[in-house]
């Protein structure tokens, strides 16, 4: 290569410092940031929704983001914080990136050990007046929302009832008691929420407003109207023309999905034949029959993840000027709760919600210029993108999944297998694998080829803060 | 936000259209490629190899590379070319790289459906007068290095006594007639090397150069010596020094991988105790032990990929000029076929040998920086990073994978839990999901952030031809 450019580099010298210069400056004033969790939205899970919803050779919105990274996802033992554990839940990995610290698995928003509270980021941007939304599918008070506002040992203690020898899921027990309001701590999440100053927070989880708060003779429903939210509990409801602070509920616990299987049908096992099981070598098998995604009637009347954002948006851009820095949070939680239940329809439905609300973050973004959109998923998940039966169709014995599988009709006419098999279990586990992070270009210069998940945290303060 | 730097746009924009005419001149100029393939190297094998080699906060050199990107892997149905298929196997996504087309699964460098013979970047490159590499530690005449070199309906015909109706695996027949010479084809695929014109290939595969060539009374050897070629077959006489073209065939078949498990164990199946079989809330299970990896004994005396790259990069750059252009094409094939194993060890050294010839690669490209180097995977495969005994620890009943579970002890003193569940045959499943693409510098605005695999094609070509 000849570099002919060699005369002039002294020009191209000082018009480049001169650039260099102005985007030092250009960066170090605040802007706003919206960051997209897809809750579990590893590559298996964005190529299995590409598949079906685009085809293979098409595009989703958040495959045309300009810059790629990924994110290494952190997660430490809380005996030895020294420790690492290589396999996260929502829980530390949403205190990642809402703190920039790594913590232990069910933490929300404390250090694991000795169990401190981590400043987040709504924090921050509350103490120089920059208002914060959260918006989720999941109960506002489920593990991922509510590492970005409230400080508890265990994610389990959303309401006040929940906070002392609570059973959580089979026979397990959550003990918050340091938490207590009467013991110096916050109170459970769904009454730090209402402590928040969350200027919008909408999702599911009603049912975890209802309890009567700590030393009060009031719901934290009603502490949050006292506190100045405007409840509301109805898609028809949401108005985006209000200016205070809102608080929607629109389900008991997590929202209804958009998609489910045909039937309501999730991933079946493979039925080897009675000879099939003498001898792995003889017999034959009979695989799930394919099945179509349907509608799930139980969405009906639900806001979608874009109306909620669009609602969002509206109330924390509006202000007098119409100018605000603001920080919001959307997650799409059920890519994740969906392939728990080995429900692939239901994952892809709510991967389409993410993308949906996506192209609203980047229409938002192109008329506030200043706008970093940033996309990622908190961990891995069980669910792989598989040949529809085998690769080995050729060979003649049956070759089968020991799991539970999936055959989908995709939208260009294809079955499209999806494999569940971490356990057998009535819920998949999660997996350890680096997960994406996309950016509008408002990241370029900001977000690295490769970061660990506390350092987004860092991204978002250095774009958001003045 | 303010944009301070108004009142000298016009500078600006004179400079920058400066410096952008001087890029299209340094783009429009032919360069070197190196492409690095890692067999089946998806996310999940890539963490896993991230966690064992330098630890979960450590960064792999691979991690560093400045440019991100990601490949949709393409198949289509040999019948009906015009339908997609979701996961590929390595003929058909090494195709795509090499010629730019998405062709169906087994085939080397010919279409679907009609069997043409389609052009390789490394034909049009020999047009030029531009010089080609193949390094590999499979076979040279495997699938991903041969569909760099050659074209056959089936991958399996590797050498002349393989062309007619020849049992592969487990009782499947191959048949290539119609591309034996005798019938206007160009012969198997040992044979097509050999006239290849490649001036360095190095890798296993010394079973498939004994026969007798078609139509010769002579070995496939004893053509590639007549037509030039030095062959070599222990890594002592791999000598830098020789500007003539190079055959190195190390070994009959896959060359023996670096490290393997402890005692040589794989991946084994969670055992349930009797009560469990009864009834999965019941009773106990017994995990697999964890292991250490240690090192292959097979493997003394082999060549690493970085010595075999080493040799490689001398001979294609050297020159008289000491500064031709060359396309080299280096694929690490053992993290896929010890995945297939269920041999985490096997895979993560087979990592780390990619890594330390991504090494050389970088040094290389610092001392001739018109190359190009791009890292990427052809296809996912089963293995899955998960808890390395189950999420649910707490829950009073046994969970498990009912696949194949490796509990591997990493450097930094932990354990690192790798399923394989895709199938219980002896040979897992690939995946379909899409794969890593990294570039260095030189990559800058000529890799978007997401592509197509045949695009991969049209991205080494735009940089290596004139």
């Amino acid at each position: 290569m000849n570099y002919h450019c060699g005369k002039s580099a002294k020009t191209i010298f000082a018009a480049l410092l001169f650039v260099a210069l102005c985007s030092i400056s250009l960066t170090s004033t605040a802007g706003n940031v919206i960051l997209i969790i897809g809750d579990g939205m590893d590559d298996h899970q964005i190529t299995i929704a590409r598949n079906y919803l685009v085809g293979s050779r098409g595009k989703l919105t958040l495959d045309k983001l300009p810059l790629r990274s990924t994110a290494q996802v952190l997660t430490v033992d809380d005996a030895n914080p020294n420790r690492p554990i290589y396999v996260a839940d929502s829980a530390n990995s949403a205190t990642s990136m809402a703190s920039g610290v790594a913590t232990s698995i069910g933490r929300v928003g404390t250090s694991a050990g000795d169990d401190r509270d981590l400043v987040n980021i709504v924090e921050l941007a509350q103490q120089q007046g920059i208002k914060s939304g959260i918006v989720s599918t999941a109960s506002i008070t489920d593990a991922t929302p509510s590492a970005f506002y409230a400080h508890v040992n265990t994610r389990d203690c959303e309401n006040p009832e929940m906070m002392v020898q609570a059973e959580t899921y089979y026979k397990t027990i959550a003990d918050c008691s340091p938490d207590l309001k009467s013991n110096g701590g916050l109170g459970s999440i769904s009454e730090q929420l209402v402590d928040s100053g969350l200027h919008v927070a909408l999702g599911g989880g009603m049912q975890h407003f209802v309890q009567v708060a700590e030393g009060s003779g009031q719901s934290v429903l009603q502490l949050a109207k006292k506190a100045g939210y405007q409840v509301v509990t109805r898609a028809t409801e949401l108005n985006n023309n209000g200016s205070d602070k809102l608080l929607g509920l629109f389900s008991p616990s997590t929202m209804p999905v958009m998609w489910r299987g045909e039937d309501d049908r999730v991933a079946e096992k493979p039925i080897p034949s009675l000879l099939n099981r003498l001898h792995w070598a003889l017999g034959s098998v009979t695989y799930p029959e394919p099945m179509d995604c349907e509608d799930n009637p139980e969405y009906v009347g639900m806001p979608s993840l874009a109306l909620m954002t669009e609602t969002a948006l509206s109330r924390l851009a509006g202000g007098d000027s119409g100018a605000d820095s603001f920080f919001l949070m959307i997650e799409s939680a059920s890519i994740d709760k969906q392939s728990h239940e080995r429900k692939a329809c239901g994952s892809i439905g709510e991967l389409q919600q993410l993308d949906e609300t996506l192209d609203l973050a980047l229409a938002f973004a192109k008329t506030h210029p200043d706008t970093l959109v940033l996309v990622t998923a908190d961990h891995g998940q069980a669910a792989q993108l598989v040949a529809e039966r085998t690769l080995f169709v050729d060979i003649p014995v049956p070759v089968y999944s020991p799991g539970h599988v999936a055959r989908i009709n995709t939208r260009e006419g294809e079955i499209m297998g999806v494999n569940y098999a971490t356990n057998d279990f009535f819920s998949e586990e999660h997996t350890g694998v680096n997960v994406p992070l996309l950016s509008n270009d408002v990241g370029q210069g900001l977000v690295p080829a490769m970061v660990t998940q506390p350092e987004i945290f860092d991204i978002i303060k250095s774009h958001l803060l003045k």
